[in-house]
């Protein structure tokens, strides 16, 4: 066309970009799980992607830094957010004297992370988070964050199987071992023996300063698996350390709750393995995954933590959240076909032929819109031919035919593309038909 | 709490970050929207918030680059985008060969510029834009755009008003004085015209080459405002220049298409004076404001553009689209009082007293939150008092005691807190009376 340097179009890798096929899904699904968390209560929160490096890296160690999208503008250190639990805790410790507590908040938002792209990992993707926040939350709120799942889940057609522990059993042995200080190291390689084989995790034990007494009591915590009764009879007289039985007893009041919130008992047990990979959880954890299937991995978590605020103000503000992971819920459903990709975005196809045909058409098309019938003109320069197939490609269920006959009669043609039927019809009659036929 | 250096909790300047109660008001606005542009048969896309800075700066001189967001991740020079329709263009360029055009997208997403942040300009703020691309469009994609404000501007309750031109009548004058080469900065000049007094408009005219006489004709056409019949017997004769009469012939197409789409004659005009920043407009271009309420400012407005993937692939694609100002619409609609900040969340506050209360309490919730009734247990920790404080700062509607009484009556006391009216119901009744009330 020209003889001008074209750019190659391009996209950052890693970065999440779906065709609009999958986005009409995508979209449909986070506005299911929005639905219901203001059903549940929570308020919605939009945060700037940018804000101030300080800030955000506040709670860090310098580790998290290379993964950061960090750059100056001006005379400001900037970063891209890479997780929605900070920028929460700046919204509240900037907004602590108008918020009322407790605060219920879902943001779902995109996150940046300078990781190496690889499947299932983005540089840029999707979060989803429900928190409870509050100077002083009653376990309730632990239990209405693992109960939300549930909700969450049905919305998109999906059962849901809960996994739940408390740091304070974990943290509360490796305290009656007199191992406190390794505590965090301990729980780093708790979280990671899934991806260990038993003689490599035995062995990091050892050189973390477990005899093998401890080992075998550690590993009875770790296997007890089930519902509450059966777990606690495995594990409640293993320590009387007090964080030990402090976890127990709080395990107990989540139990109670999820009872009275109807929890059903198929969709949730207990696992005294679960610790999750932050270490600023304090107390209930739980990982959430797809019933039956189990082998997909986790599809979310969350937990309770201590002193949200405590970067930015002298006020002390905990809280409790779960968190979906949508873009990898997004890929499993694909890969797993359970999203209907092939939907069309348009109801009826409405073919004219010349100038009178198209204005006959367009008004019917917008009074077709008007009653949320998404109606649409095919390519009205291409032929009738070219018209049905482009019906067809776009798998449009419904073709109407404004012809000289329909306009000389006042009617339409309405064709059923599946059954090929085709029945000449009034506008009201039309509109009445497939107000019918619309999901 | 502890002797650790507080990091100040603060916002980058000019970043767009609502309240919770404005936040569900904004979002309801969205949502209301992207049901419109679905209804209108547009497909959601959703591009990454960073590009190739090759790419977004394609289109631009160097005067851009100093209000961008451009920095290095590794060997990647990147940028934060600026607008949605770059991002757009080096869509539609990457998958030319598996889209189907012509191609209508809608996107809703923030954009950066490192404006100085005064009233009503923001660094980051929300774009919102319905835009039509194909090999060639008719001139009935022009129209649909500026008919599709009515639907998006009505499911707000507000009235619209679109002021219609094309780029084609002011550019054929221009050529039509041998002015060819001076089009564009003239352009910028009647762009600006509402910002200057009538004298220094006129001194610019005349220091870009126009003599009186000129200016006289300029004035004419420049003053034409109102309806079609209107607007053509005053401008028709005024030059015969081939551009100059196609862009008046292509206002009467677009005329004949919204008398079609049933655009009431009261919500749009054509006023020859509007011309559009953007250089990149060729032909259909048009404003919008709220109905009486032309003070207030344009809210949105776009037009037809050729060549959009020029810079990326040698391939002709043209485009017509609308743009709406939402973060301004949104100012202005809290400024003039139109948006109700004041709604709840909540539907239903429970009361409970004790372990009992609480779990019956809390079963009534959960059923609740399955009808889609937004029910919430007020703070379980405080007393009687506080949670009907709690229930009268949070303007919740309905309050629900669970009394000793009613556990044992397995019955519930349902407040009005509007009319203080009490009755005692079973928990069907409840459910049936507040779905009712659900709006």
């Amino acid at each position: 066309m020209t003889d001008k340097k074209l750019i190659t179009p391009r996209k950052l890798q890693g970065f999440w970009e779906l065709m609009p096929n999958e986005e009409i899904i995508f979209e449909d699904i986070l506005d299911k799980i929005k639905n219901v968390f203001k059903i549940n209560c929570f308020l919605p929160l939009d945060t700037p992607i940018v804000e101030y490096s300080d800030i955000l890296l506040a709670k860090s160690g310098g580790d998290l830094d290379k993964e950061i999208y960090r750059f100056n503008k001006g005379d400001n250190d900037i970063c891209l957010r890479y997780d929605l639990t900070v920028p929460l805790a700046r919204f509240a410790s900037m907004n602590y004297n108008v918020l009322d507590f407790p605060f219920k908040r879902f943001q779902i938002g995109k996150v940046y992370r300078g990781e190496r792209p690889q499947k299932g990992r983005f540089r840029e993707f999707y979060q989803c988070d429900a928190d409870i926040i509050g100077e002083s939350l009653p376990l309730t709120y632990d239990a209405e964050c693992i109960k939300l799942y549930e909700p969450c889940f049905k919305a998109l057609g999906l059962e849901v199987e809960v996994e739940i522990s408390n740091r304070k059993i974990l943290a509360g042995f490796f305290e009656s071992l007199g191992l406190t200080d390794k505590t965090i190291e301990l729980m780093v390689i708790v979280d990671k023996a899934d991806k260990l084989s038993k003689v490599d995790f035995i062995s990091l034990l050892k050189s973390s300063g477990l005899n093998e007494e401890q080992i075998e009591s550690l590993l009875k915590i770790l296997n007890a698996k089930g519902n509450f009764t059966d777990i606690i009879q495995k594990v409640k007289n293993i320590t009387d350390n007090t964080t030990y039985q402090e976890g127990l007893s709080e395990l107990a009041t989540i139990e109670k709750r999820l009872q009275a919130m109807r929890m059903r008992d198929d969709t949730y047990c207990y696992n005294l393995a679960i610790v999750r990979g932050h270490n600023y959880y304090t107390g209930t954890v739980f990982e959430v995954y797809i019933k039956n299937k189990r082998n997909l991995g986790a599809i979310g978590g969350g937990g309770r933590y201590d002193n949200l605020c405590g970067n930015f103000i002298d006020k002390q503000v905990q809280g409790v959240g779960m968190s979906i992971g949508i873009t990898r819920l997004f890929d499993i459903l694909k890969s797993e076909n359970m999203v209907n990709l092939q939907t069309s975005s348009v109801k009826v196809g409405i073919i004219t032929f010349d100038e009178e045909s198209l204005s006959y058409g367009l008004n019917l098309m917008i009074q077709l819109r008007e009653n949320n019938i998404k109606a649409d003109i095919l390519s009205e320069e291409k032929s009738f031919k070219a018209k049905m197939k482009e019906a067809n490609r776009k798998q449009i269920p419904y073709v109407i035919i404004c012809g000289e006959d329909e306009v000389n009669s006042n009617t339409y043609a309405l064709k059923n593309m599946e059954t090929s039927e085709q029945v000449s019809l009034t506008l009201s009659k039309i509109i009445d038909m497939l107000i019918k036929n619309n999901e």
